[in-house]
């Protein structure tokens, strides 16, 4: 075929490399010249493309804005939440593939977690349908690192080096003062533990904190948490517990969505001995929205209760995903190469796959290789931290994640720095307002 | 005088550069070996060394060590909150100064804030009124920047690049959806707005994001909150706004303990309408407990009231204090050379006094000089950032305070890094369990 267009995008929540990704594709498909003409970035992924906002990134950045793109975190193009309709026959399809075809797109790049990988799917398949010869293909992205069939996914890298370097220094200051304390960190994970995991990185050695790490993928009970603590109170003098946000019980309760009396229950208590006469009320706040406590406050109440130690906890927020200062020059790496695999893929002929992580299992150097895989068996599935990988009593992690997770956090960025703050890079055209 | 010895203790809340100080005596202490025998640290403080805890910090710590200590965050010693006694006639000051005796101590150095510099104060006076030869001398430390008679502390200038990176990086985040939006960041400060105000740095250009900027340093009214709240939702898609935790209305209530009465009668409303009736209960939580929710959840739920829009609220936590990973090189440096001006000063005479910081007016290059100053003056007094560096509308910072904080925010930490996280020194020896 002759000379086409790319268009490239960035969907659902932000990691700290998905611009690298950006970039690898745009610096591919410039390098590409004999077969790609222009590439257009989407604003706003498809919702922004579908409002006609999109824009050349070849005139938009320079080669110097590519190297601080490459570094910055966030979406540079925006991203939104859309998801296409599962019928095919949605007038919603032969609108953006006119759209494409105005723009002489032969390449789509879509840059995302398992939506995004969804949208891939179903414009392939309606391109399939129709005939054309656009070729789709997805770019993984998530902090989740629950995406199947690829070793891990980039943005993971990042964010697993945030936690292990942040809890690390959170476990140094809970442990200044020589009173008995607990202190409970809460990290992102709604499904999966990979991310709360990565705490166990924090230990400089076998004994150190965090003593207790508890993951989404087992069942959480409080009872055995309370024999936990209470052990580790007799062991050392500060405790801290690392949990995903997302532990529930063998019932399927959310820790977070525990009201006061099943946390009276679990403390043997009557209710009326904490004050509290309406447990209805317990998840709403007073406004009558639902209340948004994490688990750690749920836990730090149990643990106040329970044990009357000084107690605190801490929610690692927002800066698990867009912390570009602490990012991993091996994820910033990873997440280019992923891009220019794409770019390198469709060329070849592929459609409708993602770009996947192969880790290299022959000797001892860690190596990746890039291979396309079917982007259908991708989407709507969730990779869950292996039970064998977490300890027996569910409590702690196992040798063999550290071992997957250890080559994912070498380096660090090499941020631009400007006035004592990162330099990063900012997009100057808006598309609204 | 013969030669002597050192005893050196950290108390107070841990920062990212407080054993850079502690680093500085110790070094500065084993190099005057003409004056000065040997240096020990005590652990926890002075309430650590009243049960006996102390060490040998030139046996504990090679030179390799030393190196590790100076970037390694949190206190290396361990801290305490101890206040000596008011009266000098305690028994607790005899005792503190036979086991200075024991040890032959000269020269007393400790590392902390205004209550450390309460506690140099007292043990200086007292030794006076008995006429021992003990010099005494604090070094300051404190993320809030809030003592006097001094340009700056050392551990402001980390916390203040972790506010204004991390900042940076939450403005990023938060504008990659095209929804209107507003996103409320609570940062440390109860009583001043030093730390808060770096939020100002994140803008890279005058008009960029965090919009809003309050300070407890004036009063806060959430009507005016609400103007301004809804002028940059004209003017803008996202709005970020950065409050200390301290921020209280004109009649000293602090924002944070604003119950459902209070903001329903803010928001024009009945209160009915939200669902509550216990307006009692609002700063208890259902065990009774007083609710530490932070004047950041009030903002929001104020904002999403009042205006309907997306909205979530972000607490920078413990990291502020404790993120060895994003200290600024020159507060590092210069937490070290406070430490060393310390044994200096004692070694040249001084005593009751703390190494207080001057910065250089003669020119344009930054440059600081160490001086003593009188540690009566400084303890128990509070410098607050003065309101002409904040804007007349009391949302925003002025250029004054930029030429301030910028030359304390510059250069990063040249960290040991191990298996991907930073390689901090930990204290062998414990003295607990």
């Amino acid at each position: 075929m002759g000379k086409k267009n790319v268009i490239v995008g960035q969907s659902g929540g932000p990691t700290a490399v998905i611009n690298a990704s950006l970039c690898g594709v745009i610096r591919e498909g410039l390098e590409k010249s004999g077969h790609i003409e222009t590439v257009y970035g989407m604003v706003h992924g498809i919702e922004g493309f579908l409002e006609g906002w999109y824009m050349d990134m070849g005139k938009e950045l320079s080669s110097e804005d590519l190297e601080r793109l490459r570094v910055t975190p966030a979406a540079y193009l925006g991203s939104c939440r859309y998801k296409l309709p599962e019928d095919l026959s949605s007038q919603v399809y032969p609108l953006l593939f006119s759209k494409f075809q105005e723009l002489n797109i032969g390449y789509f790049f879509y840059i995302g977690g398992n939506d995004s990988m969804d949208t891939v799917s179903k414009l392939s398949r309606y391109g399939a349908q129709k005939g054309t010869d656009i070729r789709f293909v997805g770019i993984p992205k998530t902090i989740d690192n629950d995406l199947v069939l690829t070793d891990h996914t980039p943005g993971f890298g990042s964010a697993a080096k945030y936690v292990a370097s942040t809890v690390r220094e959170i476990v140094l200051d809970s442990s200044v003062y020589r009173q008995k304390s607990v202190t409970i960190i809460e990290l992102m994970g709604r499904h999966t533990g990979w991310l709360t995991a990565a705490s166990v990185v924090a230990r400089k050695e076998k004994m150190d904190n965090p003593a207790l790490i508890y993951l989404p993928e087992r069942a959480f009970s409080l009872e055995q948490f309370a024999q936990d603590v209470e052990r580790e109170l007799k062991r050392r003098r500060c405790v801290v517990v690392c949990v995903s946000e997302g532990i529930a019980d063998s019932e399927g309760t959310f820790l977070c969505e525990y009201g006061d009396q099943k946390l009276a229950s679990c403390l043997g208590k009557e209710q009326a001995e904490f004050g509290v006469t309406h447990t209805e009320q317990a998840a709403l706040d007073n406004f009558g929205h639902k209340m948004l406590t994490g688990c750690g406050k749920v836990l730090e109440r149990f643990v106040r209760e329970r044990f009357g130690v000084k107690v605190r906890s801490v929610e690692l927020n927002v800066s698990q995903r867009c912390s570009g200062m602490l990012a991993s020059m091996t994820d910033i790496d990873e997440a280019e190469k992923a891009g220019q695999a794409g770019v390198r893929f469709a060329l070849e002929g592929e459609t409708g796959i993602m770009v996947s992580f192969v880790r290299r299992r022959d000797g001892k150097p860690y190596g990746l290789d890039f291979v396309p895989v079917d982007v259908n068996q991708v989407c709507n599935q969730e990779k869950k931290v292996p039970i064998s990988w977490i300890g027996e009593n569910g409590n702690d992690i196992k040798e063999e994640y550290v071992d997957y997770v250890l080559p994912l956090i070498q380096g660090n960025s090499a941020l631009p720095m400007k006035d004592g703050a990162p330099d990063y890079l900012y997009r100057k055209v808006k598309f609204y307002d």
